[in-house]
């Protein structure tokens, strides 16, 4: 069992063997979590240190209770109230957090690369919850979780990500994590919101939901980014619902089995009609956010592990 | 002993003897409250979560205390700054919620019943922290024991609940509490603030505080709720402490031993007069707060049991 | 060693012997926090609350990590959000608070003299954690500590205090605790900035950097508390810099190792120049953070320690 990262920082850096043993990992905690008695000990005597630019409750509180579960001791910092009004630079908020010995970082930031310049300057590990446009590493490893379990397998599937690809962070580490792992995946959504560079990751992009959910096992539905669309096209809700919103009749296309996907919140009527969301027999939308911290509990406890490690090994070097 | 509820959602539907067995494991509370080391263990391994849909810092930390000196890993929402925003609806919010497997959810929330809705769709234990106009079950409970406390019994007192009691869940909580253990309630205010209905509970109604106040043991004052009159008619706050605010004078027509209370916030010289809020020997307005914290850590505790042994039920009819 | 308060209301209160146990005390705290496992159990079963009237990500960040990991059960009140605004004083904020039954109460105000009030209301241990003008102890041990450990003394060395001085209680905690331990202190800034009055401390003003800073050993830089200004004279940041930014040219007319230090947040290219702020072999300002961990935790364990012996004292003289 194979982990030898030193951060999260992106699906990008991480080899395929990293990605089974982080689900493998996470399967145990899916249980733990299930259970009465759901705290262990394996973060105890470590600090998280929540780090939030952008809000996020779900994120947050997925962290949150993956870290006070397994025992660290956990602080979130609301980065919005804080210094950065007073003009503090990213890298001086940086400096500051790292005097102060976390040992495990979760940043979220508006810019792309924020977190990866973050890592830089710190001697903890860093878990990216999201940067910009740019990854949102432990969002694409609970959805692969999800899939593995509703399909049994991770690999030689057909995936259809739909809808705002183009300000999506999760589409763009779903995308690579889903490529790494051999599956098929293709893009479907208005070509203002598919950014054709997708191209290169070996994608097929469709702009009709009918053509692009043919016989798909996996409908991954993104939300509709609003508030990141600067300037650009947006389109009307009941026209996105009417040609690119997720309803019994365009699911008829995918396989009688496929699984629906969202990353929430949902916004219900726009990209998915309410009674696809609610059905338990097609959506796996409440086994997502389940898997999410059985996910962030199993990625922090990897870190933790290697943390440990090359801490032992410098001491040992230092004597 | 008997508690039997799965949730508390309310006093309405409480047994008097699970009532008592409320405040009896309450009194233990008070005891582990005022020793250096007040910290135990009866939640641990169980997830808390506080979910505040309006802001309440006093009932919130009440909670957040209750749980961590109960060893729970406890996680406080902030629901305005939240998914709310993103357009989720409260069903949404609450499955979302239940995947990551809280064990005690505690709710707040301005609309009367949403707290009910929510405990449906959720596996865990709910606690009211005070939904609308509807109940507010620890409010209650907090005062029962402060009452019990200070009287010696909590039967055939003569109450009065004076004030905002239209606005007031905290009133109807206390009348339905009060009432299944056989007290004489009487409702004192303006006729605009005391609503006619409240007469079914079997209370007598006074607009004057000198004969609503006469002979009675317990002088209950409510906070004037200008946030939440709506439209409707507001009261000179002058006038208003002139003709129902708590003085020394209008008390003098209670019994000499009688008690005050206020479930807090105060508006001094509003609702009471500040030296009768801080005379110790007839204000029991702190020892409510004290009681507010051991009457919810007897209440998680209470449930967290009845949790653990219909899962265990369930896992026994499962093999 | 002896260390006899009941609570950390100011650097005035203390004795020499007393600030030299801090420090010894959190000697021991900059160990443990370098650790990978940095938990330990001191304050286990003690309630510590943090109630901030003024928001300080960094000073609130600070303490919470001190409490967590010395096993308090730790919990932030936010007060802007909070009963204030329902128009509580803060004396009914202390009392109700009290009767939560903290152990140790970390707060932040931004009137003079409002800590120590609150102090005299409650029966736990509290400490100043910045109040208006008057006093920020725990910023002035932590930068006593990093003085110590760069100069390897806390005695006879010569130190200019810069900037803006009127307005803050840094420098105010500062100029007391140095001239305790007997070193020389210098007050450095624009006539505007510098109070007349801080003569009384025994120190010399000037307001020539160049002067000021002739053969120091310590150079400790103010924020510009803009914020602080009501009114009264605004330098325009070019012109502050320029007159009293601290840059390479001025630092030269210090000692060659000199130290740097800034409470921060920073503003770089106002008080200090960015190229100063980050040379490892002349600021300490990081380490100033690492510090201020480390002495809260002392603070906290000695305020603990002397609770423990008072209560025990006051049982025994019960029985």
């Amino acid at each position: 069992m194979a982990f030898r990262q030193k951060h999260l920082l992106g699906i990008e850096p991480l080899h395929p063997t990293e990605i089974t043993t982080v689900l493998d990992v996470a399967e145990r905690y899916v249980e733990q979590n299930r259970r009465t008695d759901k705290h262990s000990d394996a973060l105890r005597g470590l600090t998280q240190i929540n780090m939030f630019f952008e809000n996020s409750t779900r994120t947050q509180s997925s962290f949150e209770l993956a870290g006070k579960r397994l025992g660290a001791d956990v602080m979130n910092m609301s980065m919005q109230a804080s210094s950065i009004k007073k003009g503090e630079t990213l890298i001086d908020t940086a400096l500051t957090l790292n005097a102060m010995h976390p040992d495990l970082l979760v940043v979220r930031h508006p810019h792309s690369g924020a977190v990866d310049l973050l890592a830089q300057k710190v001697n903890c590990a860093v878990l990216n919850a999201g940067d910009g446009k740019h990854e949102h590493p432990t969002q694409a490893l609970l959805d692969a979780l999800t899939i593995r379990r509703a399909k049994g397998r991770l690999h030689r599937l057909n995936i259809a990500i739909c809808g705002d690809i183009a300000h999506s962070r999760v589409a763009r580490s779903n995308l690579i994590l889903l490529g790494k792992m051999e599956n098929r995946v293709r893009l479907v959504g208005p070509p203002t919101l598919v950014p054709q560079q997708f191209r290169e990751f070996g994608c097929e992009i469709y702009d009709d939901m009918r053509e692009g959910l043919q016989d798909v096992d996996v409908v991954m539905m993104l939300r509709l980014q609003k508030e990141r669309m600067d300037g650009g096209f947006i389109p009307s809700e009941r026209e996105y619902f009417y040609r690119y919103g997720l309803d019994g009749e365009k699911l008829g296309f995918a396989k009688p089995d496929a699984i629906v996907m969202h990353p929430g919140p949902m916004n219900r009527g726009v990209e998915i009609d309410g009674t696809i969301a609610d059905d338990i027999n097609r959506s796996v939308i409440q086994e997502q956010v389940e898997m999410g911290v059985a996910v962030r509990m199993a990625a922090m406890e990897l870190l933790a592990r290697n943390l440990r490690s090359s801490r032992e090994a410098t001491e040992g070097t230092m004597v």
